[in-house]
């Protein structure tokens, strides 16, 4: 899609071609869970299953019937029973007891089911890249800046821990939707009626079989109209999106050259301009960035569907829910696959981030310095005199200066060159730093 | 789309091959104004021009290109050159001086003015449709209903003369919008450099005459990182998308055959389900409802991306306006399409209107009752005998009887039956329906 | 709040003085803690803890400076250190070591656990009241409808067991979220330096011992740029606002009177109009819904905020989360309150849902006779009487005349009546709809 | 309000004691329209008058009330009437006519013009501070940056002059929308009837005359479910969040130290943090992104609520409306008020954008160089040498002997160091900033 860069990368996972291929996946499975229950042959199954494969038909033409029912199964089922014809008990197998919705909604979990094996590989591999990042970098000094200003020096390995434990977490709770992904299984109206009337006293096992023969859960129940598996699904992505969005949005700020603490990985011909030969765009994660921005208000539509989801079927609801999903399911993979790109390769630039702090200078230190400084022989007195140096950017030089000249260098109480040097010093104020990036090792070990 | 029912009524208005031909349509235009400047000659523009037809452009290989430069600009360039290979003067004419932003911004204005002009057929078609339930059902009684309940006695005409007005305005909203749809002309970075060295003193005449070319407005100034623009379009759309949206959702509850008010034009085949024959969903009602359930969020997606347009152009904000205007620009043409075809085709069951009007008996007066009656002789003591009587639902005999007890039958005070009859008479009732009916026509008449 | 009909229901959850209460409750605790690590004596603790009470504080003095410093802690610190002025050691250990964020955070999580704390108690009312409604009407026949038409039978007690289902998940994750809310403790900049240097070694689990003091779960790592904990609160809110507005949405209009099938419970004075004696508005329903369409809104807001969480500490993001967390604390138990109360008073209209099952007639049951009559000994003759009496809205009595014309009397493959009857029995197509609210409350029983 | 940081700086615009006023006002000015058509005396509507101050009312008793009818017009009246009580012919006028709905959407377009005042004073103010940038700074260099990269030379004017158009064109569609707030005036179901019993044949007059009263717009119709003046409301508010959003989020990255172009100004105590005094935090700019970060979504619920806005009043959507709106008329005035702050004392650091235009070096130049170069005697052969010196970030120095050595010095095509110094000054290629920041000026003294 010309409007959705990187989407090359990938198969669509929500193109009508993919649409029409889980639709036809459901229709072929319920008939193997008739087979299953002794209702048809495997004659029937097989010959079902020479039709179930998208290519054979024609999604234009396909696509005009799509408006008459206001859904894409009824249709498909006519196409299907048509490549049947000839074939009546197969034809008739077809869908027997299920409705519209049934289908749709089962074929979208199929989707989104192969989305999110996409979005788990990438977060994955992100992930390891990332954790790299953290090991490596524990103790590359950075400036840690607080709404937009130096605030604490504190370590890339420490930051890169954050993303990290970020990343974890958002694929620990994709994969938990992913497992729970359920089919839809009510007939017309939820009650399971006419599949009760099939194989009576058997309409749920039926239903349970569906869910085995798609790899999807079974919820025990109909969904109809009762979206929570959609936002569920919705809300993971656009958090994953989150995720990927807070990363991207770091590393197109250091990543400006006036900071230059990050490159993203050179490729040739990639982050060029259509003018400027010098340009260097951090292309892959502004790409991110986008997905980010647009996401939160497609999970949110998909929230709005669901709470208008009224009766047995939504009047409308239902169908809000269909676009919304399908660009989720569509850019979040893509957006997964960019980052990973990006931290596989992410050039750190650990003199440009020493730099910084440096002329950060002892500012970076204002906490510890104000703090420790009183509680030193002497210290008191040059309380006001430091917070003034601090306040008007004072280099470490200087700083040093007030410090040695305030505080005594022999008698008892003298403060020894090694403690000024020592408060001074950026990679003495890190807290802990090494145990966050610890944690956030061994926590992405066990995932 | 199979996920989008009814797309199928039109060229899809922002596919790839129609986001190519109007960035084509915007590089040729730009040699069109270097000639008008003196700066290539004709042959230079025909030759760029035999070139300017997406269908001689491979989407799919056009697509591979487009991550890399994070937009669509870039590929199309390239390709546009290779078929202007061996045409130097032709090749380096091409997109002189302008930047990718230039000419995906404007392209997409293009696409807007498309969409819009669809729009504006489609919504026309609609107003003239209500417009002609307006006055043919002036004095078709009808429920008012306020918070679901039943409350005072309107008619169909006033109710389809709110629908109208809310349709002119949209369009007239609509109209200001594509009117004002503004070519970008800024140049790497809003400067006009490079303009203003190709055609010293004469760039701002350069973006004014792309205007021309284009059909599109002149801002006078770039809006890269001003997207006042594409938010304005974003709202308006959304804006029409709700009236339709309002429209639609009444004609689905008024379909509901509780109700039974009005039913979708019938068409074999549509509105039928996978399982129910007898099913005639207003399905097409329906989906205009799903679109506006969607169309704010997609709005809203525009309005951060705009408040995040940082720099001299956006590190992620103008990418994420993509998709969502795309989304908008093909949606809300097919919502109006299909609320015009139902509202040409409405069936409007005048009896069932009068038979609700009934049910709902003399409650649907209270108002009326409850203010005219204590005016009455002997009235004054009726008051909380009638309130009690329209509280518990009482028959139009029964108030009847209340009021005949109790308001004196002769003497100098009497209260004719006529009175009381028109108290009672709904279409008594109906204020100023008429002259509202009138201005909705009248104004909608000069549209 | 005037513009929040039912928020007097309750002590405003996320108001000013709620907000400086919970602020006030994070810096006396993290003296506490203080405490625990030795660094201070009880007497600290007693002392801080004297002045930690919002009803010592003027508001409207401490708003007057909360935008200097961007948010509200600064000006809350200043006020209880100049409540501690004269104990000098108190005064010092209020926030040594801790940072704006961590503070208001924390506040945030134990605004959120009294919120959330509040929904549980009311989502447990609505699920034990809508146990009530599905197991009493188990067996109440009901007209389920789907695209907003009827479509097959079902009853009341399957229709209460969907919604017990969504209540009682979206119960389950909002307990989960709630046991999850964790302390923010990570210092000015996320590597607890300052902490690490009061108690050397023991920063991360004096981290620990705030989270115990506050009741909050301990993430063992700050979280000051990963807003995922803001994010699935606000998810598992608007959640809950879906499912609360879903049941809503057909209580409403289950409640108009054309269908007649539910009404509010009653209640004098509630309902009413300014004008309209006889109106009994279903408005807590009407409010609900209200809720459940801002709610989506209000999320997105937070996923937005989360995926700007830039550098240490976001430069906009954090605040933008205040503001909509605040109103989906505020606004989600008042919803829940008001459907809790419907639903426990819920007047159920048997007669009317079975008069509608009885109008729709036996096209309801479609599906059924069009797979059952083929199969009868000459039935397939009759399939196209039979659909075309059902499309065109035949009686019972008109159907029944078509079936006893068309299968045999006697003879040995005579269909008796019986048979006849059954098909046209809406209670004998019901399904699993039995399963199905055994189900939901057993599942019920076990939360 | 604790978590609105800077709402301190006005009277609320939508809190309880605003939207009571504005509720009495409306009712008080229906008696003045009363006393204009000849319905009641000018007793009457002193009578009135003196009891239409929120003052004099209980907010807390009024709340209590405000659920039972599900918005706060019943309670006021109830207590509107029982101070009024023993004036009968007074209670009886109040409200006589009307329904809740006028009086409380009336109301709202109160608040709103009073926010919008309020709104364009700020902008106005903000406007102004930006023209005096525009001008001062004209000629002040500056790196524009696309895509977060340096990209080309521009003034610091021309970016002012890029936020002034967008400032100014916010302002007159705000102005706009202002102009045409509607009043609300169609009685219980929008037909006027009891106000056309009451007056007959001049019911619409009425309605005029209230508008006239309360200085709103009259729209001729009733719009209790077109809610089109809602959505433009909130549309306009949320495009000025943008303009604020945008202009905000360019100064927090261009206060950025290692940026360093821009400081708020310096206001003692502003800015710091409750930990690092050296901090000065652009907390105006930070505080304005994030009110712009939220606002998009609260516009996009009340497009929700438009496109819900069922029958004669929305069950549910017009309630919804109600706390996005006063949400964004608090939030937007607020932020208006802290850029404009920001805009009248911005510190701009001549010196650091001209040592970012130094540092990022010929670079900056490279689209007029690699045009230029080519078209001088022996450039052509220079142009891959040059390419390459400007990818791998030369020096101006290095660049300007690659051109002193490819170029000749004597000769008939000698290229005299001049033409070579002319390319390298960034000065030189400035485009058309100077025609904009004119036009920008220009028009901002029209407005």
């Amino acid at each position: 899609m010309l409007l959705h860069p990187g989407s090359s990368r990938q198969p669509h996972l929500a193109d009508d071609s993919a649409v029409l291929q889980a639709l036809l996946d459901v229709e072929a499975a319920w008939v193997r869970v008739q087979a299953r229950l002794g209702l048809v042959d495997e004659q029937i199954v097989a010959m079902v299953g020479r039709h179930a494969d998208a290519a054979g038909y024609d999604l234009a033409e396909l696509d005009l019937g799509v408006e008459a029912g206001a859904n894409p199964v009824i249709p498909m089922l006519a196409a299907l029973r048509s490549a049947l014809s000839g074939q009546t008990q197969a034809a008739g197998a077809v869908h027997r007891g299920l409705t519209s919705q049934d289908v749709l909604d089962s074929a979208l979990m199929l989707l989104a089911r192969r989305s999110l094996e996409v979005v788990d590989d990438r977060l994955e591999a992100a992930a390891e890249a990332t954790a790299r990042l953290a090991d490596t970098h524990r103790a590359t000094l950075l400036t840690a800046r607080t709404l937009s200003q130096p605030a604490l020096p504190t370590t890339f390995g420490a930051k890169a821990a954050g993303w990290l434990a970020a990343l974890d977490e958002a694929r620990a709770e994709l994969l938990g939707v992913a497992a729970r992904l359920p089919v839809q299984c009510g007939g017309a109206a939820g009650t399971l009626a006419a599949i009760d009337e099939l194989a009576p006293g058997r309409a749920l096992e039926a239903a349970d079989l569906l869910a085995d023969q798609l790899g999807l859960a079974s919820p025990g129940r109909p969904w109809h109209t009762d979206r929570t598996p959609v936002t569920h699904l919705g809300d993971a992505l656009a958090r994953a999106g989150d995720v990927l969005g807070k990363i991207a949005g770091d590393i197109v700020l250091m990543s400006r050259p006036e900071i230059g603490e990050l490159s993203e990985p050179a490729l040739e011909g990639r982050g060029g301009s259509s003018t400027l030969p010098q340009k260097r765009n951090p292309v892959l994660s502004i790409l991110v960035r986008s997905a980010a921005i647009e996401a939160p208000h497609l999970a949110a539509a998909l929230h709005c569907a669901a709470a208008l989801a009224s009766d047995e079927r939504p009047d409308g609801g239902w169908h809000a829910e269909w676009r919304p999903l399908a660009a989720l399911l569509a850019s979040v993979p893509v957006a997964a696959a960019q980052l990973a790109e990006v931290l596989a390769g992410l050039e750190v630039h650990r003199d440009s981030m020493l730099r910084n702090v440096e002329t950060a200078g002892p500012a970076l230190l204002a906490e510890r310095l104000l703090r420790a400084v009183p509680t030193l022989p002497g210290g008191a007195d040059l309380t006001e005199k430091l917070r003034s140096a601090l306040r008007t950017g004072a280099t470490g030089e200087e700083v040093r200066s007030v410090l040695r000249a305030g505080l005594p260098t022999d008698g008892p109480h003298s403060v020894p060159d090694t403690t000024i040097e020592d408060l001074l010093n950026p990679a003495a104020y890190l807290g802990v730093v090494g145990d966050l990036v610890d944690r956030a090792l061994e926590h992405h070990a066990t995932t």
